[in-house]
């Protein structure tokens, strides 16, 4: 926003007012007067009290690039559960890559009865190397159909490329599009256009603005709601994979209003830092957390580290006060 | 660590072990068979239960470069105040700058009320600007040590420079080196020269390694123990002052188990983001947080946008389980 | 790369050989001795050469992660116009998007008459905004393949898309993979399937490590060869864009001996900049420069600030020794 | 920058003219009109230029944060040597610590042989572990100010604390703040009160921004002159040190027209990039290099790995024309 002062006695004033509204400015002036410009880490701030401040004359602000992510339901529905400010906080808990149909069905039920309503797991799995495993694809999205759906049971999984685009669109209630692809503009688009409701990860040095419009694109192109989902972004330390901006996630949920995950297992690669971070991505305001769970990490064909057995999760669910078992999912 | 195996038909077993343990690990080959180093963001692991997987013949490991930090009791008292694992949470709060004896009085007094059990406040602010107010000094450190009396608070406030240090020593129970001097090894030594436990905030763009090596400073040269305080890292997100790091807070209170503070106010920069941040800070393992606090942040000599109101505490303070007005400290 | 050191009263005299190599090593020890491992920013060296230290008993050594990359020749072939090691170096220059016919015309008329020998221009551009102009598409690709053919000159643009890939195909000579698609690996498989040489644009935070394998999967799915162009990484400082890497580009050129470009329009994004980076660009080794050109910046239908006029070129060519107009490219 | 435009029909036409001066712009609406904000990685432009276009009804400017630097001469003298846009290009070569009189003797003598005009080592040194070699202190100061005396060469050298700040400017032509100290307002402030021109290196996560506001404050304090020194910035890519900012280069000496210096040996730590990152700062617009030299890098006290041997040196040193032995300095 760009504020004008009436005139030089009240510049000491306006600019007191702005501070105590939390604003931080730089001053510029001219053959017009005095102008703030208020900064980028400010707090958010309705402009008509800005308005309202003595020896305030004008307050010029920008049109907000992505109006239809503001004007969408704080609380999205998908597979059945309901994910946002409205709703209990969601747990979706399941492998990195899955391996074969007996583990990740087996996987499925352990996790239902304990309250964890999706499943999530990869079929296409993007791969640094071109020599990694890549996936077992469509026949791995049907495993993970069955599994949720005898378990009631949400399903997301990630689609990377627009070949397998149809295919995941008919399996999966949330669309995951991976970090890697958040700027694939191509690939929001036309996973946006099956109509289906999206789950955006950020992409790994993505600004927060550019992570919403990359939201918009998916509600300009077809989708209908989307899911924002925190998973660390690149920095300097190596004591952990990425670095979690839990503030990123505390603005999405307490300013934007926003339904927002956190996947504290990619964000830090460390086992032993997956719970911690869960609870505290669920006080800064996360409706839900995302973990990668496996029953023998070992056997795990992609990130095995960084996976924790399905008993690990226990003690947080009953914290986040989860129900046993639940219902088959009704038909969507 | 440096991981060795048996020979080439243990390979496989060994890495699944290591996998299972959550340890990402690079795999070398020679002519004295195969090794794995273990990488930098693998969970923590006693070396023992490496030796104890078949087909491993040995296990080599680093000599910990910061061993005085190692035998610190993860508890620490200051100001009659314990700080760490085996204390409740504690708060930590005042103005950036120190402005009137008048102001951090009344402040002081309405915190001790709510079982805020440390002051904090700037005498001598390092600025960015040299024509920006650079504190009240020592005027300031006699208001703060006075307030603190009277309500029964512990002080902790920063020490810039050597030419002030006697007097911050003579003042605080806890001396604070800022970010922007946390690897200033002349600071560091100079101040734990005086023998005072030291509140050590990590240098904005200090990798853990860094921050723990910069504690053993302290502890090498003479101070009884340190308080580490995360206040965000550099980053290219501008929607807030700096990224706060809570793995990096995980990791110190999980696995390090050293007493961890957090300063969201610092960290964000964003009032509106500070108190989610504190529940996340606590959730994540955090020993205490630190909040600036104003009665009227307009008036702040500094840092006003991010400052909160006493009352805005309230809430938090409650949910924290702290109890009322607290007697004074013991003679230290 | 692990280093063991035959006994105790080697272990000096191996760091030091090792520190002559100009490595930086890690100590660790064990039931089986010393061992150093080499830290990531050591100067490259032959293992042999570490070998042949006195009291070193055995070399480790990680197998390349891109072994195709490594055996590819170090000067490449597109659209007539040689770029590597062997060849002088070349200016790709052009608009950020592709507006007009006439436009394009004439701007590869006034290029190619002062020798710059590769036309680049976007037919289909990634906007962060779904509302922002997204280009021209095949129209523009028909106009900059006749510009390019009317002067010889080869041609290169982007594929953002599985959808226009054969289109793309069918009129560049080298096919651009922008940042934001670096680690779309579904994009990287479908373009190098074609055939066609990639133009491998540095993702805006990869690591060289991740580039290099972007630019195997490339080669991996049929790609002839790959030419690898800086474009900066995201940073924390607001004064450039992005921060041009050219220790990345010395890296790619001496060391990896690798075909790199590098574009230092989109890495600052600023006009007054251009210049001097390319001549840094080339000097660090970099074997070519790509640069944002329009007739008129303000008529751009994007990043017009950064395009410079063809006349501000002028100088750096002759300075680069380029001759005069060229011949047409004989027919691929 | 805020520009004011004059009424609605000349919103497209003050947008056209900004981005032709090379402004990156941002639009905001309000009752008195629409207004642009120029953005940070804009070109340099003269405010009037932008009053000139026909539409603009005010331009609001920012007040300099750093006046005194604005108005600091382009080329400083220290030592005997020019420094800056007037002079021949300048190569400050030596060891990281010092070692031994002879060493530092000989080295010299070889150095300023090929036209090396200032010798650099340290005598006191930043080590991030309490446990690492801290510098020969005083004794390291004599041995290089004679060897510099013998040889005719400025002679620069860190200055960490405020303790050994007068031996320092005793011994010293340039006082180095190292990268670590750069925020380090007091020693900044101590410094500069000698009176000595200060060789000022960048901090490893400083802006631009406040890079020369740490310059401010050496000439606010008293220092004559202030040598810039870019050392790379903290990053995420291992494979160098840190990571090279040649567009802040650039930017220094081609928009600030400061003096500004680069070192490639801490910024990479490879000693195999050092040569092509020299040439390439040259280009940049640098107006030195300084690289880290020492006869047998294995037999350093600090740093050996990024060293070179004095010969790597010569090559260099002759494309940039130096020429041959050099008188002694007239004295001081």
């Amino acid at each position: 926003m760009i504020v004008t002062v009436n005139n030089d006695s009240d510049v000491r004033g306006v600019r007191d007012g702005l501070v105590r509204l939390g604003l931080w400015v730089e001053r510029f002036d001219g053959s017009a007067g005095t102008q703030f410009v208020v900064g980028p880490h400010s707090a958010a701030v309705d402009p008509d009290d800005i308005r309202a401040i003595a020896g305030v004359s004008a307050v010029a602000t920008k049109k907000s690039p992505h109006p239809k992510l503001d004007a969408m339901p704080r609380t999205v529905q998908a597979g059945g559960v309901r994910i946002g400010a409205d709703a209990a906080p969601v747990v979706m808990a399941g492998p990195c890559s899955v391996e074969s149909e007996d583990h990740v069905r087996r996987l499925a039920e352990g996790l239902a009865a304990r309250g964890v309503r999706f499943l999530r797991g990869g079929a296409y799995k993007p791969r640094t190397s071109p020599y990694s495993f890549q996936g077992h694809g469509e026949t791995a999205l049907r495993w993970l159909r069955k599994a949720a759906d005898e378990h009631g049971m949400g399903l997301i999984t990630e689609c990377m490329g627009e070949e397998e685009r149809d295919l995941v669109a008919a399996h999966a209630d949330l669309i995951q599009i991976g970090s890697r692809n958040m700027h694939n503009y191509s690939l929001l688009k036309s996973v946006a256009s099956t109509g289906r409701p999206v789950f955006l990860k950020r992409g790994l040095a993505a600004t927060l603005q550019e992570w919403l419009l990359a939201a918009e694109y998916c509600l300009a192109h077809g989708s209908p709601a989307v899911v924002l989902c925190e998973r660390g972004v690149r920095s300097f330390d190596t004591s952990t994979r990425f670095l979690l901006d839990l503030a990123a996630v505390a603005q999405l949920s307490h300013v934007h209003r926003l339904p927002v995950v956190v996947d504290p297992s990619h964000a830090t690669g460390r086992r032993d830092l997956v719970i911690p971070l869960c609870r505290a991505a669920l006080a800064a305001g996360a409706h839900g957390v995302m973990v990668e769970t496996h029953a023998d990490p070992a056997a795990a064909l992609s990130d095995g580290p960084q996976a924790v057995r399905p008993e690990v999760l226990f003690g947080l669910l009953e914290e986040m006060g989860l129900p046993g078992p639940h219902q088959r999912r009704s038909a969507s």
